[in-house]
């Protein structure tokens, strides 16, 4: 039960947070599961689970790795029945420690429960502490298990019951449970996290995001709602709101880098969002070069947004070891100079002398684009003009994204002039917090763009650091 | 997280249990505990598990397998501090399910607390209904869960809590709980399942049995009492009783089977008295053979009482093939009558033409001596006495023995002669109820024999089948 | 050592073949083969292999899997030496056999020896049959163990040693061999597989290609010619050749398709070639559409030329699940609609209602194009125009490429307007012979190009098929 | 690839060393073989492997590890066929690899062969050497492998075939072999190590002991004779002599230690000849004590034939835990004491203040029972008489036994009296070397007993200590 994986290399990109997925009703309920959490892979790569259910028994896989590893036909033949959740999960919380691997499964007043969770409690630590005054009892350290605990000392319908512990929890919670009798679906107040619904024939699905349902062939309705609870049973589905919505707010940084290029949000792909704030930073701060690279493929989308723009020939001048797994051994002293070798390598034909601008989606500790622009300078490149397609992250999240603290972000300790310096490049942009947000789908809310401008929807103001339970 | 693990042969042997270890105050903690787990695994092989803690955090590792086979170096390395706990546990009962494994570890109102059990609750199901209704969640399917829960709901110091605890449950339990500030040990007012302590320089040990000091060169000192609660942090040892001891009435069969040979039990060793067991069996039903042969290695001690006291030569007889393991693959249909032949060979040359008693410890469901008197018939052998060092066995056991069900003892179906018929014997005959109790040391109080007289000490006389919590 | 692996979707695409690396006298040599295998895994995703040497002993690893898992640390630690020979293997011949996985070791009158071999060779089975008959004993299934043997049966030098051998064999060979006293690298009169040359501080390096010099940090220095023969030793490197070149035909498909684009080839990347092609192929078959898309990634390059040169939007219109491992389970039957959606995805926002063209590396089986076109569709693509930057496939290869039979090839069973019906595209143009063959570096040499033109460069005319040995 | 087996105590025992098992036509021949494996497992427990065949295509699964562990039922069912060998491996000789775990497997001019050994070849590394001049690769560290090679280079039918190999080999060789068409077994011209011959319906099995037999059910038939080959096919079964009997010398060794008790030799069980050694040593070396003892479970039967001779009782004085596996995690310093008592546990009880005969079957290095007679003592026996059914060990073997060389052997070291003290016994016998050859059966045919007297029986008197390839 003890886990050990070494991270690949120091990363700068934001971890991925988690995926959560549900079906009820069908006779291949958890290879659908697994389907679904195979395309929510870039979610979460550290633990997956599945538990099914016949309605009457319920069946449990979890491991550490990736989806194509922790299930193998054997045991998805072990996980029966026709309702089934799952859930990806990047973040290593709590003691490395296979209870923490959701779906959460517990037997209280309510029967056997599952849960799922993306998200993260801001106040988990202090109802920890006030329910075990009460005599709960912790078997995981994760804030999901604190939901749970909640919920057995609520009473009324599902929706009231969730309503009591809306109420005593703050923070971002996407959140897919499952018991004998229904599969249900949250979304917190905020909306911070995403949530969607599809139907596969006669089946309902819920998944973090639509391009799960590309894969299994399901058809989108719609995205669940801030405040919204969504209960699947033999009845059909059923929809009400267990909290006045206060002001929706949804994660920018899903639009800017978490969730897939080929999912929808506010019935606008992801990848046209990027789209957009490439042509912004365009607009707001073009360069002259001979041509624009990405970082690939998380920039993708919003460097060739901003090299149609202006109209500068878009080049593949990274290509990406596709083969990086979760673990790599690092290399001895000697070898360390490999870095961000093993990740990415620059076509030397093409940069050699050349003007290059680099797109990146955004700019957390500074440290993959300081040792990018080494590669691409030994590779004989001339120029290197940075532009990043979001603002300077100034401020870490408490909702569920695995940020650095304020001292690790580079934006703490540079003007721009000095990231500019400290990363090495000839010129740096980043798109203005304006910019950014009016690329962002227009729809009757705002977003959470706490990470860069300090304004925490959940007046949770005192938060200052990574947020832990132990 | 499934296990599947076919059984070697349809044992008739009763079922081991459980085995508990701890230790306070070692910097080889660890180590040692994996050591008396490893002395103690005849008492469970199904699974293991070890807390270890260095008074601040709890180090954890737990898996199916046998002792040897789920602590390798580098996991024993991490079982980090100068405290640990170990269980080795025989019950599949509960889904297969590794979070049944204990030691069970949860973080509630005392903090980080872990517990290890040997022996059942008998209204474990009624107190996890009224447990759930007061919103306990349960992660497990053990019964030993539930004391972690109603610990959890008691004020007090620890001997006032766990007298609190001990009103409600009934059942047998010796229990070693671990949190950060003290290791306890606690044995049931009925003292049925066994708790040793002993001193290892400077350091308290508790085990299931002596034969784990042996091991790792500690000191015995004394049995813990029933009804005892002995508490060892940085102070010392402290001794209480929580309890009013009703009636002391250890196990019989701890001494029949159970336990092993080289431990000790009322200042005297089990091999002792099992050769007693074996030695009143000859006075009462002596048999004329060749020879004595016991079924190896369970009675043996009893054969070589027999054959001393009546001057039989004691034979080896049958081979036992030590490298059976916990799985074994069933042969396909027409390998099937290797059954018993993959755990015991005749030696042929001795048996032809013989005249042979066999001593065995006890008969459960008959089917073991059932296949061995066909096997040494076939391998030539002329007469088979059978004699069973202990009574006939009518009735189930709450306490912790993997019992049969009342239907599955042969006993309950078929008359001594009627037995002697189904197992192919050309005589049989049982230890009297009697002369088995007057074989065990005489102390101040008496045993448990309710497998053989129906009286449940407990007073829970409902009882009629199969435990299980599902 | 039964393997089984499942794989992923009905690919299309060409199976890519081995990769081969070497180094000698480096402190780090297996942990740096260990990198460059890494940044070859392209090359091979079966199995991997290293045998390191301290000039006196031999050390062995290798298993089925891909590099980051096959290796771990405890595993390089004991990789020691100074001298190393790594291979990446893809094929299957053999019975899936760890056997059969590379490096092979023996030892024999030359003391111990290993070698790892990319290529293929088309006489394997001929040879195999008159060493048998010489009392050779084959214990893989390989073509490679051939070579063993004969060189086992030769006298003279290195290069005379091996001269005797080339006479023997016909294929495709690039070979490393070591041995205690010397690192090896051959490649065949022809060239058909690449071997390149580098060096990192004072150490020699060889490797398929240049892409693994730019991870671990070495310098290139040139690629060893057809019929050249480099041995590495204490005294340094020494050159020559131990065949009269016939003809130099290096595989054109290494250009196409095989390769990294940031690998050098004719001391131009291949990344330039691939543009090249691709703008060829819009120079001869231009298409009206709203934009341009790849394949990802291996015609992303092609892609970028061709949408350059017409002056259209070039898109990222596919997603790749770029955590598609070797093994995935097969969906049952109602989900394997699944099939290439497990990989790529269309951005439907994107795709919908617009005109397409789609420009691929190759067409081989005509499978993953045809369901890509209708993935397309579903997204709502109007039109949707084929691009191939090769020409039509007609011939199998019998030097190392794993490719179909001729009648596995869609080319020999439509014509162009058949095949474009077939794969459900509005239109579809392959790039014509002399465009492609122009498009790759003009150097003083051929290509060979069999697959395409039925000249086999080895005069092995009566090829007709799957090579194997079995 | 690399193995590593922490040894569980330093154990004084003779190493077992192999067993070799085949199947010929039956419709469960891998289920068989694995069955026969198992009853085989205590001459080889470090690593097992099974060859299947249905005429055709051959069928390979091999790896470290305990019977029980090697083959899992998705294994066996990929071991098709109605042929199978098997073999048992003690022996690390060569890099620990699993290329030497047997049986071998090649394709020569016979085509597919199979090869399974029990024994040990002398000259192995002068023939390796004249072999590789002429050609051969070795691609394995087994001297087995030499047969392979040797018999490759043969003509005519398999008598003669293998004659000229028996004209080459010095050495202790029981062999099984397996082509398309025949099982072959061979017994050298010494007949040192065993090899018997069973029926099991219309099929015939060769095994080392009779004891695989009884588990399967098989009838035995015969012991091959030295010398003798059997060849087994689809007309039958013919036997031949290739080789004219020198002297047949079984190892007495096999007698004293190696077989299990319930196996036949000459028509008398192992257990018959070990107490006719007890008895022997009893009447020329008579002991007073109140007890005797045997270490479990070797000396179970010497001991037995020991005590019922003086009409001492006999004791169950050690307790062995059955469940010290291959591999066990060696205690730190501190701990280091726990040594032998991992293995074995004095009664208490039972040795206190008395005074103990303990009869081993032989001593090598003295380590095990310098450590149990310390053990003993400090359980409070009185005094220890040590009684060892064979006579001292002055030689090393090179036919199989893994023996320590002449430097280990404690006989070669001190006199008896020395090795007396050394071991810290009241008094120390052996049993003489008349006796022991005398308790042996009687046929017409000598013992090997190399071992005792310096005698080889194959005239190779230069041999000097363990025997290694490398």
């Amino acid at each position: 039960m003890k886990i050990k994986c070494e991270s690949i290399i120091q990363n700068d990109s934001l971890q991925e947070e988690c995926a959560v997925f549900g079906i009820w009703n069908h006779p291949n309920a958890s290879e659908i599961t697994y389907l679904g959490l195979y395309a929510l892979q870039h979610r979460g790569q550290e633990a997956s689970g599945i538990v099914s259910s016949d309605g009457n028994t319920f069946y449990i896989h979890k491991n550490v790795g990736l989806v194509a590893d922790v299930y193998k036909p054997h045991i998805l033949a072990t996980l029966k029945g026709y309702h089934a959740v799952g859930h990806n999960r990047y973040s290593t919380t709590g003691a490395s420690n296979i209870n923490n691997v959701q779906p959460l499964f517990s037997v209280g007043k309510d029967g056997p429960i599952c849960i799922a969770h993306n998200g993260n409690l801001v106040n988990a630590k202090e109802l920890r502490d006030e329910l075990a005054k009460m005599g709960a009892l912790f078997q995981t350290t994760t804030d999901t298990e604190v939901v749970l605990h909640l919920l057995a000392r609520t009473i009324g319908n599902w929706k009231e019951r969730f309503k009591q512990v809306a109420e005593k929890i703050i923070g971002a919670y996407t959140l897919i449970l499952m018991t004998k009798n229904e599969l249900i679906g949250i979304r917190d107040p905020n909306g911070i996290r995403p949530l969607v619904l599809g139907k596969l024939n006669d089946s309902f699905v819920l998944a973090s995001e639509s391009c799960a349902f590309d894969l299994i062939g399901a058809e989108y309705i719609r995205a669940i709602d801030a405040g919204e609870i969504i209960i699947i049973n033999a009845k059909g589905l059923h929809s009400e709101y267990f909290a006045n919505v206060r002001k929706t707010t949804p994660c920018i940084f899903e639009l800017i880098y978490f969730s897939r290029p080929d999912s929808q949000m506010f019935n606008e792909s992801i990848d046209r969002t990027r789209r957009e704030m490439g042509k912004q930073l365009a607009l707001e701060s073009p360069a002259n070069a001979d041509f624009v690279i990405s970082v690939p493929d998380s920039s993708n989308a919003a460097a060739l947004g901003y090299a149609q723009t202006l109209g500068i020939p878009y080049e593949h001048g990274l290509i990406r070891n596709h083969y990086v797994g979760r673990t790599f051994i690092n290399p001895t002293t000697e070898l360390r100079k490999a870095g961000v070798k093993i990740k990415f390598n620059p076509v030397a034909t093409l940069v050699k002398e050349k003007r290059i601008i680099v797109v990146e989606d955004s700019i957390v500790r500074g440290t993959t684009l300081k040792q990018l622009t080494k590669l691409l300078r030994s590779a004989g490149a001339r120029e290197i003009h940075v532009r990043v397609a979001s603002s300077p992250i100034y401020f870490p999240c408490p909702y569920g994204m695995d940020f650095p603290t304020k001292e690790e972000l580079i934006a703490n300790h540079y003007s721009i002039e000095g990231i500019r310096k400290e990363i090495g490049a000839d010129s740096l942009a980043y798109l203005s917090y304006e910019g950014m947000v009016s690329a962002c789908p227009d729809y009757n809310g705002g977003y959470c763009t706490a990470c860069f401008n300090g304004v925490y929807p959940l007046n949770y103001e005192s938060y200052s650091g990574k947020f832990s339970l132990e």
